[in-house]
């Protein structure tokens, strides 16, 4: 059978989620996020980030993203972001759909700087143009690189002196958390809204929304509702979160795609590959050629990132929480058969 | 322990759906909506309906209405409903924050008739006031009736003589089929787009969209994903409806559904109690008074619908795929000694 | 020639404005409503009002309607109107275009009262339906009666006490003011946001939005802008309100408006027509018959408001700047030549 | 007294145009659009571009732009702009605010080729997306450059090819067609929706849309009351069109501004000053040190296009059709005096 590394969002959810589902089976609950899951699911991330932040489970990242954004900005107002960013890119419009600019920075190495947002400033200085009110990073970055925590104290700190709001996407925190010296807490103090990625994490669906910042967490639950987000059977978007957050599984299960990444990663470096960027996640991006490509697609599934020609293309290979070492020891062995 | 009457959707999922999920915990599947389970779940629906329609799934109703009427309607154009209609009532303006009005009409007994739709058209005659071009309607309505097939077919030719799409909410559509005389086929055919509901039908979420008219589908992908209602794991979102629809459980679970609401209903009439409407669906709205309502709070859940007088309280009784004969006896025995 | 009883719009503007364009002619203006005349406009209204406001100049009602609203409520947020509304009816569903809904009550006699606005608020009590924020009300209203002062300050108390903006839509203001006992120095007391219509009162364009609330006022121009209402020639705005407002010139032409109006329902009385309603102010609604109508078709020009019955035919006659005594009195001779 | 070469839209309107005005005082018109005198603009416009297209006269730039693409776009399609287009700098973000993404390409020299929007095609493939479904272009462009006939088929033929619409902001046309080779009637025949720009160009408001694709035209009425954009007075938006349409006069204001303009930069030119870019129209962009741009900023009125560095500054000069040989000899006779 065809391993699959094209992704980290192949498989339901983790055993102990699914488990979760069977235990719970006979309860009646309440609807629409009142519910004693939710009410766990929040109690664990309180405690992690140690902060009273209002929390919310909505389904998936781009949802997260479109309700996060148009709940908090003014119609005319805009949010900044990388250019390789996924609002910016992979959402369909779903930003400029409810009615904000994507202003767009270069960034460094999948990165925002301080910089990039000072100049953006500079330049939106009248009602002629949007006004920037907020920042979006994610970490991890699409290419799979991260904010060190001397990275997000300096943007955080940036945007208040700027009077921005910092909004982080977690759709890939686990593998951030693991692989950075940030942590649950700088998450709470350092950004005024942030997502737990579920979805590519072993939840089998869901985003937490945690919002630090009081001032923009005001009736969050009609917008949630508004743009038809909010779950009649909340308890369903929470469990996975009650699971993963309970003790360290959130955690662990970054750490060990990580793992899984980065002996991949360095193995192939031992075979001469080179790589698009120094990923330290779960999402490595090696260079290889024509006949390799086509070698590698007869048993293993992955996506094809950027065809620069015959001799370089860059191909994505994500490891999940099912990635196994001996999947990644499989994957090599069929490469140096191939060499 | 209480039991709860208050709605269909406080359990996770009907046992079949939820030992799916474990069934197939260990695979690797293809991401949004491009994997076996969605091909399954829209083959079984595709054969009930008898029609090779255009089939989505999303995850609530709310969400459904709203990518459906948006994705269809230009600018300018609105739909027609029901004043009691859950897109003008319940959604906190999902459809207008997309962008549209719902022209209201009063209806009869929750439903829309033919000569509610051409008087709408009479009055908007010009560009000064938006344009119907979608009339919306329940399949049960809010207030558990149905239609009749020939009620139906009515509604579908009088919008098909005046260039208007007929959309059939089906969030409580088990329900519907199996207490009035409208199929699957039916369905298929005099509806431009309907929606199979599985949040409140035994799914732990889901709503299946089914565009019969493919002058509408077009591109639909774009839209679910623009509106931030795509799932990354579309599997998750189809395996209810692959196991719901492959035989003949979404159509029991609304037939014993409504037994038991009916059984209560019986009942209460002969215990003497009034009601609001004669639902003949999952949802029941016996009348009682403030004494009873309280009575009945200590040991059941339910909601209050509307409060007329102390003497005259109009409660709402649903019941689920969870419920079984003995939890409406106890509810029976349980009003009886209160008397 | 035929005269035209149809609108209060079809004239290009009154004398004196167009006078002050031909003087002006050689300027040359800072752009975007910095300039001197704006300016003008602006401390007229100011000193009428007894305020310092916030005023900007849009181009027309719908324009002023949507962008006063759209800068005001977040997503979620609704506005409370008259089912006559012109938000509600004949503004192609502006509002709802930007997103909000707009709640309708029955009102009396076209207006609003505080028990409409109470149950609005009574119904309205969770995230799962749009929240009230605010109401929009018209002086004059759509049928030509007018708030009295009281009725204006019960409104907007009942608004502070509930956390509502009032909204006046004054498309036709001066002929309320020149009707009733509210004054300007009212207008800047007892809204939030009004504005002054200049379209209808004898500007060629435009409408003066009034900002008294400040916490309402915050980056209006970049909502403007926005959505597409800044003039680059923001003078042209601004000078027909640098006309009608600097001396009593706004207030003169509602009141000579409503006397020929007024004048022509009294005689219609003694002649034996009934009307539709109560107007006071430069729009009359009487009844006449089929025969009478297109007898009047023949020589004037006017709007069929409300078709009854063949016995029951609903007109508006509308007195504009240009209307003379003598116009009213062709139309009454030709009256009585036909009856 | 300072003379202004800040901008095309200080002065109130060309005479002829206030002429027509005061000729008109006296009329009744219909309202809304459906007078003489928009009828009479749309046939010296037809006769023009020799098509028989659908014609709109709206009030400004951006609210010509918003509701143009507004109305054509489906809700996940896209814009494709230069990023110095003024849709994506300098409207408040008006298009995404309608929810449409612009897509931005870098362009050559202010204008779009074909190579940017294959480029742009080849990269937007699947429903993660935006699709582009439209070229947006301004001739002349912001900095002054105009497309030959040449560059326009060749865009009007690549869009057809693709699918998209081509869509032409002429807010400056009249200078764009008095200094190249496109003609009305390659309007009528090159572009979708193209705009004629009267703000800029001599009157004292309005832009006329012309829709040459009928596909796109289909009630677009509708839409412009939806957007807020109709005039009730719409004789008042089609007046300046009547005027500067009906003979040469729109041409001959382009001309002129052109001729001063370029007056004013081969002087320049002369005196030693280089140019940002080689601007064939009303615009024009010379380089200047600080001294020279303080000196020159205490009697003429100009804009600050670009900061350099104190040595270099772009400051952007334009012509209107009040400009006059003289006013550039007293522009050139000061710098002489202060080089």
């Amino acid at each position: 059978m065809i391993y699959s590394f094209k992704n980290d969002y192949s498989s339901i959810a983790h055993p102990l989620v699914l488990q979760k589902l069977m235990d719970c089976q006979n309860e009646q609950n309440v609807g629409y996020g009142l519910d004693e899951h939710s009410d766990n699911a929040k109690k664990y991330i309180k405690e992690k980030i140690k902060k009273d932040s209002d929390i919310h489970f909505l389904v998936g990242g781009t949802q997260a993203n479109m309700v996060v954004i148009s709940s908090i900005l003014r119609p005319y107002e805009a949010v900044i972001c990388c250019d390789s960013g996924h609002i910016n890119v992979h959402e369909t419009g779903a930003i400029e759909g409810q009615g904000h600019k994507c202003i767009t920075v270069k960034g460094d190495n999948g990165k925002i700087t301080t910089n990039d947002i000072k100049l953006v400033l500079s330049i939106h200085s009248d009602c002629h143009m949007v006004k920037p009110k907020m920042v979006y990073i994610s970490n991890a970055t699409e290419i799979g690189t991260i904010y060190s925590k001397k990275e997000l104290i300096d943007l955080y700190n940036c945007c208040k002196d700027n009077n921005l709001y910092l909004f982080l996407d977690g759709a890939r925190l686990a593998s951030a958390l693991a692989a950075g010296d940030i942590d649950y807490e700088d998450l709470g103090r350092y950004t005024d809204v942030f997502y737990i990625g579920g979805t590519k994490n072993g939840g089998y669906l869901g985003e937490a929304v945690v919002i630090n910042n009081k001032a923009i967490a005001n009736e969050f639950d009609y917008c949630v509702k508004h743009f038809g987000a909010m779950l009649a059977k909340g308890f369903v978007g929470a469990i996975p979160f009650e699971v993963l957050m309970k003790d360290d599984l959130y955690y662990q299960i970054g750490k060990k795609e990580n793992e899984c990444a980065q002996y991949l990663a360095s193995e192939l470096r031992l075979l001469g590959f080179k790589f698009m960027c120094d990923s330290v996640t779960n999402q490595i991006f090696p260079i290889v050629n024509k006949n390799m490509m086509e070698y590698l697609s007869k048993e293993f599934l992955f996506e094809v990132w950027e065809y620069r020609s015959d001799d370089e293309i860059v191909i994505r290979l994500v490891t999940s929480f099912t990635t196994r070492q001996y999947h990644c020891d499989q994957l090599l062995n069929y490469i140096k058969s191939g060499q």
